[in-house]
């Protein structure tokens, strides 16, 4: 229907991994974008369709070393689904080539880079290593930074638990309706957002009968980006204690923020219609009718959120929630999406598949 | 990019299933087609995206009782996916009003209607109920039959572990290069071939981690179906012994089929290189690579069929592996190729997403 | 070893659920004990072991209809895994024969009428059917209560997620390390709590791939139980916000509990190291050493729970942890605990089997 | 209850895999054996409640380096768990001291050292290592071999998939029911059978949500081992074609067998009827009921094997099926069988606990 001069050629770096596999699916079904190329450190030299047999058919591409000549020569942008640090490293080659890059590492989220060095900060990159575009990263949640989208070279796609924690939460915030300290939030994660390596415990011996937390004690790395988040909704510095968990299934994010109410008498009906006037134009939030609770098998394999709140007055708490795909909007279809809104695309365009349910 | 005016209008019959959910999903993709309506006797009066959530922001069409006069008013082709035996009512009715008909169930695969009373026979219907119309049915595995599929007005999609038996192993048949007799079908399928009804044998602490056999001793009414398509094959009568498994997963069906070679001292590949030469140019049958074996992992939520074959030469038998997602290529996803066949539209259209891995 | 002189006879109430084939499964091994009846309304008339396969070999008693008379003739101890309700009127013929009994229903856990109505009363029975037994029953968790159960003759067993929630927080309120408000739980649950009669949220296509909380905003029934138990830590009325998951599993519990810290400024090892010296001497309680957090994978099958708690400076809160098996020490293994208190007999009697891994 | 004196120390060898943690599980319930140590090259240091926290409580033993000598001093008894090959070398040491052995691995079970060559040879091991020791090696399947195993001194265990296939047809070959030739052999099992290593077949989000067979073509290395026990019933050599599969679960093995009657004739209920005749004494296995078929749900975590058979009369061939838990009745469990067979003690001795439903 459109004709090869229409597309766009995109190269996906890191494309052995989840994400970079979620980029790709995705990707085959943009109207406007040809994946030009994939790259690979591990899997250089193999079809992406043997690393990923669920592409056969598909696509037969040969994966390829990184090199940032040969993307700026064959692709208009890049997406880069590589480890925090290296990642850094790898954007930085691309910009300096003029090419549009979403990062979907952790590496341009934060815009300080000194809160960047006292999270990601390791033996190797004690200090962010391009932190100079930091500055002119735009965070890439379009419900929150839409404007700023539009026309952006370096897009930081966000976490995925920040993705679902701060679209639960951030009306709220913004309204008002519930303070800025004393966050909690509870999140649990489908055990592809460990990644492609096997390790016990997502070995499924192990794991397919079990839930438990990790990096408690408000260790986890997402914890500052949604702190910088939220301050921005609070308008106030948030510091909240986020616990992560590991749940026996292969995808889905569900976050729980816990937060207390600015007027504890506030109608119970107001945090879930805060929820409502928020995304009433929004094309992939859904706010849940009363009565329905998130669950992340309705949203499976899409890029939609499904969002609700809800107010206990006895104990005179309000619970946020909602349910993502961490591969889709908490990753891969949520960099498809910012480059929608940075190309002026329509902002569903590739993103239009129905979860897989059941 | 197309105008309505070029788009079919359709019915889904059934809806309220996990075949009816998934015919909505995939229709919902479809360039050349427009959900009219949709229906359902238990869900009648909700909105279809109340009884499927993952349809949330995608389709909010009421759930209508039946009714052949409102459909044939309202749409050019339908999809049934009703229970055998009403479902043969429904279709009566509908092709009496020339409504073009694709029907999921049982009732129009079996060309012989002692056959149909002799395995689903029932006290309400111990005959056929539209034995009349069983003529002019086509049996709408495009890969077998795609011929008499174009211009088709009554389909009757396959049921799943027919689908993927016969992919596996009609080639070899039609090659002449397997027994007709002593074949054996050992099937595995995912929970949602069971239907939405909730029972115990998929009530999830029960089912989680467990596997068994289920309707066995050649019980299972899917035997008839696969010995009608693999005595086409053979061009003899099959006999074969069927053997269907319940797997602690939600979709995919793994099809093993052990058969006798002809000559035991054919050469361990020609197995596999027949396959090659029945699926070179059919685009959702994908044959492995050698050493790689069909995993219901990498078709699901996908169109596809992974296919192999393979010899033992200590033994002197032959396996012929199948994987295919129940709910699409067994199911939804085939009755939409045949819809395309019938119509002459590209046969991929609306079937090209890729599947949902991991 | 034992002779049967020394075993007392005992009576399952209820024995076609999970809680009563788990009562079963520990009963068979306990050298004290006979099972004498199994009573259930709807398998009546079946032997338990077609109502459950897995006691084939083991256990071939008759289903038959409840009976007090009968239970009182036949067995000195009766243990009631019935709906609340219904579970007061059988409680309350059986004590008034003289049976000692352990009720596993929420019938006489709250000790106090008027909550029971608030939370349990339905329009069959409004208010309390058996009040006049409520002020004789022992909440039978032996770490909290372990000497008024010595000789108790009508014990309570307690809620899955109130154990698994009391055992993880109620020494940190115990020793005033945090306050006794704003408390949130957490609660995840595998899918067997919520009873073996088939329903879509447990159905396996729908369950299997997705998490989601249910009963939010406080309205699940446990809330009143937790609160009692930590009102009598904290020595002060407890309000607090619960929030129970279901998780893609069969069996476990895992119980998050964020609180505030009395004093920020103490030491992040105080409050795991006021575990530690709550359960020196406890049989069942394991506290986790520093690193590792609870899997409800390593306690499955077995009596045990495993606890820790970690601080978080940064934001100030407490997070306590637990995983319990919810039929066990969440349930059937927690009744026989009761019984060994009780009867002063050694509290690990029948209950040592190790946690069935992986 | 006993004395210490009356029990005899065991070592187990190999005690950081599933194999070793289920022998430390099923032993520390057996009333006549006392765990004196643990040994495991890769755990070596630890303690073995680090390295399997579900032991915490029950077993704080420090894991050791294998050393022959430490054994023979401080065991009378060693259970090795072992990879093939290097099994051997260490049976042998512990045999030249004297030490009773029950092997879990292959390197015993094969009783004749050119088959092993063929099947289990290596760059490493061309040859058996061991091949003296072959002729005084007892195969433990008891209710085969049990005259054999009294008082035997080294038992090759049997391996999980060829304990259920041989529960489920041997009996029938021995009644000359079926055919020695074209049996087929279709066997499905947990996750738990390929170890503790993780690797990407078992990595959750790749391995929940499908299934796939595995060695394919007649390649599996229990194939002659099948091959060896049923051509003892048989009294015929048998050749048969074994296919495993990978199941998204953590337990449990289906053995699905085919086999041609020796008289299509026969009445359907002879295949049954003698199992019945068979395992009618035998204290593990049970016939299901007609109607009823294995479920390895219903096995999980014991040490039994539920069995049936069933005739289709069109297809004139006969399915026999068993399932078992592989970690128990198909290793740790038929081991501690042998053991009790050995010595003379009861055979249900410390394998009484039910299985573990739901």
């Amino acid at each position: 229907m459109t004709s090869s001069d229409d597309r766009v050629r995109v190269a996906v770096i890191g494309a052995s991994g989840y994400t970079g596999a979620e980029l790709l699916r995705i990707l085959l079904g943009h109207p406007r974008v040809t994946i030009a190329m994939v790259m690979a450190r591990r899997a250089a030299g193999q079809r992406i369709d043997a690393v990923f047999p669920h592409l056969t058919g598909r696509l037969a591409l040969p994966v390829e070393v990184f090199d940032a000549d040969a993307v700026a020569a064959g692709a208009e942008v890049a997406f880069c689904a590589l480890p925090h640090g290296e990642s850094a490293l790898v954007v930085a080659a691309l910009r300096a080539r003029g090419v549009t890059t979403l990062d979907l590492s952790a590496d341009f989220r934060l815009h300080d880079a000194a809160t960047w060095s006292q999270w990601y900060g390791s033996a190797e990159h004690a200090h962010h290593p391009a932190a100079e575009l930091l500055a002119g990263a735009v965070y890439g949640l379009p419900e929150r930074h839409r404007a700023r989208l539009r026309g952006a070279e370096l897009i930081a796609v966000p976490g995925c638990y920040p993705t679902a924690t701060t679209l639960a939460i951030a009306p709220l915030l913004d309204a008002g309706l519930v303070r800025a300290t004393g966050l909690v939030v509870d999140g649990k994660s489908g055990a592809s957002g460990v990644g492609r390596t096997p390790g016990l415990s997502t070995h499924l011996p192990e794991s397919a009968e079990g839930i438990r937390a990790y990096k408690v004690g408000g260790t986890h790395r997402h914890t500052p980006e949604m702190e910088q988040e939220l301050s921005l909704a609070a308008n106030a510095p948030v510091r909240l204690l986020f616990t992560p968990h590991l749940v026996p299934m292969s995808r889905g994010i569900l976050a729980c923020v816990y937060a207390e109410p600015t007027d504890p008498s506030r109608p119970a009906a107001a945090y879930r219609d805060a929820l409502v006037a928020a995304y009433r134009d929004e094309p992939f939030v859904d706010v849940l009718a009363p009565g329905l609770t998130p669950d992340t098998a309705f949203v499976r394999g899409s890029n939609r959120c499904h969002v609700t709140a809800v107010y206990d007055p006895r104990a005179q708490r309000v619970l946020a929630l909602s349910a993502i795909d961490n591969l889709v909007k908490g990753a891969a279809g949520q960099a498809v999406q910012c480059l929608n809104v940075a190309r002026g695309w329509p902002e569903t365009m590739g993103l239009d598949t129905v979860a897989l349910f059941p």
